[in-house]
Parts: structure tokens; sequence; C-alpha cells
């Protein structure tokens, strides 16, 4: 069976009905009843909803990426990544972006531009990020910490992020793939 | 200031308490309160806790990735994404990796290892991903769908997916992380 029979896009699903079943700070559940194309079959899925991302990879002068680390409570550990947070309800995501930055690192850039959005999970959840690059970034500020926020800022140059990735030491998704997007950026265009 | 005086890690928080405080079918949400070592001020974060994911890149001998396109009702929207599914307790993530490609793909391979583990989103929630890289995959089987699936299988040489990335097409985060792991581990080994 060759795979050219399967490359038209599979239809859209129809939403019936759905029902707040959690409310939670920073997301909310939903059960979705939908009748699937396939066999007109009826089938409830619980949906995380949550408000955007936007997440920064900011480049200096010198070619390094500016990362944060900080301690996680859902994973009990301290993790590398990138500066972000939630995009605020009509909130422009390049301003977003340079405030999450800011904030987290002290860096500022003058140059900064909206490279795509990322979605994390939409298996079961709504959640998608926006990815600012931010070029010529440099420290200026100091931090301003949320409360709950411990991070420490690390530089690290573009030709060790592989390193870092085949180590396991960088292993966030919205990192990786801002990386990737980053890079295909610069190879394309 | 530079960056230098920061290079030392976090510390970790305390864990004081934790309480279920929602129970859906494919995740749980629990109250977890933490004490900052910073200031030592508690703070409560609602954390939704997963099962582990397990995604598939399988490559065929002309340098191809399979990839699925499926319907996803949290984004109401049709997504390219990678085989993948979840994670049985105690299972093997490279044979749960062969199992999801086989079943949503129809492609087998002879050659698979485990490249990493990504997570997914280290704000609020535990989900991990455990990524297998497949060799020499080739279409040897019908798909066996999951109720509620329903799948069109694509097969995309590697040297389009830069491509795919700038222009949106493929903007998934987990489908990002293993195609900068593949690029990474095959630059570094």
């Amino acid at each position: 069976m060759s795979t050219k029979d399967r490359e038209d896009e599979p239809p859209a699903w129809r939403h019936l009905s759905q029902e707040k079943a959690g409310d939670f700070n920073l997301f909310e559940v939903h059960r979705e009843r939908v009748e699937s194309p396939r066999d007109g079959s009826v089938m409830t899925f619980e949906v995380v909803r949550s408000a955007d991302g936007v997440t920064a990879l900011a480049i200096t002068p010198d070619g390094s990426a500016v990362l944060v680390q900080q301690y996680r409570t859902p994973l009990r550990r301290v993790e590398l990544e990138l500066p972000g947070g939630i995009l605020e309800e009509g909130e422009d995501p390049v301003e977003a972006g340079l405030r999450e930055l800011r904030e987290e690192t002290g860096f500022t850039a003058h140059r900064a531009r909206h490279l795509g959005v990322i979605t994390l999970n939409p298996s079961w959840q709504t959640t998608r990020v926006h990815l600012v690059i931010c070029e010529s970034a440099a420290r200026t500020e100091d931090l301003d910490l949320d409360e709950g926020e411990d991070t420490r800022v690390r530089t690290v140059a573009l030709t060790e992020i592989d390193r870092m990735i085949v180590s396991g030491e960088l292993n966030n998704a919205v990192a990786l793939g801002a990386f990737a997007m980053l890079r295909a950026h610069r190879q394309i265009s």
C-alpha cells in the first residue's frame, strides 16, 4: 500500500457540546463531546485550556543564547530553559517576550521579532507558545523576579547547544523547538 | 553585572504538602505547597500530573521522516505530528515507540533506539516524552487505529523539514524537539 492514497487531509470532527470540568489558576479542564466523521461515533475528550505562552530566544553579539535555570516544582528538579511566561490577553507577543527576557535575565534587545508559534501538546491541551527572537541582546538591567521565581542566568554559545542536547542537559520541548526554528529560519531565509 | 556570579545552580525548594485537586482520564491535578529557599515564603502550585509519552521518529532508507496528520479536538484543527502515544507503566519506551509507529502509520523498523527524554512544560506539568529513533523504516502493515483516531500518513524528506518549520506547517513542540535532537546527535556523534 502506498502512502499516496492517504495524503488527503483528514476531515474535521463535529463539536457537539462542552462543559467546564475543572477550574484552576493557570488552566481550566473542559469535557468536549465530538463526533467522528469516520464512523459517526461520539467521543468525549478532556481538554486542558490555558492562555498562550511566550518564550524569548535572545542572542548576544558574540553568538550566545541566554538561558535560565530554575527549580521546577512539577519535576522536582532544576531545569534549564529559555526565559518565558504567560501572554496576557491582547498583549503583543514581541513586547511580552522582551518583558519576560528583561525580568528573568536582565537582558534587553533593540531588535526583536515574532518567529512563530509552537503547539505544546495537541493531544489534550490547547497551550501554544509564541517564539520571539531577540538579536544583539545585552545585559543592561537587574533581574525583576516574580514572587516564587529564583533563577540563574546562563549564556551558552550557540555552537555548544547540540552538545547540551545530546548530553540531556538541555531537553525542554519549547527550548529545543526554538533552536530548531531559529536554525530553520537561518537555513531557509 | 557579569553573568558569572549567577552560574551556581539555584537550590531546590522544600516540598511541604500536596493534595489531589482534580482527577481526569489522562491526568490529575495536584496542589503542592513548597517553601522558597530564597526567602522562606510558602507558595502553592497547581501541577498537572500525567503519564509519560512516547514519540517515534522513523526514517526511511531514502531519508524521509514518517509523520501523521490528524484532527485535534483541543486546537479544533488538523495537526501534523510524529506518531506517538502514552507510555504504559513499566513499558519499555523503544517497544512502545515501535508499537505506536506501527499502529498509527503501518511502518515498522528493525533498528530502533532511545534517543532522549523531552520535558513538555516544566512550569506546571510533569509530562515528559521519550523519543525513539527508528531507522530503515518501511511500510509493511495496515493501520491499527484506536477508537477516535483517524490519521493520514505523510512521508516527508528530511531536507524539506526546515522549509515546513519556516512555513509553520510543522510547529508541534515534540516534533520540533525530535528533529533538533536527531540533528544534534548526527552532528556530535
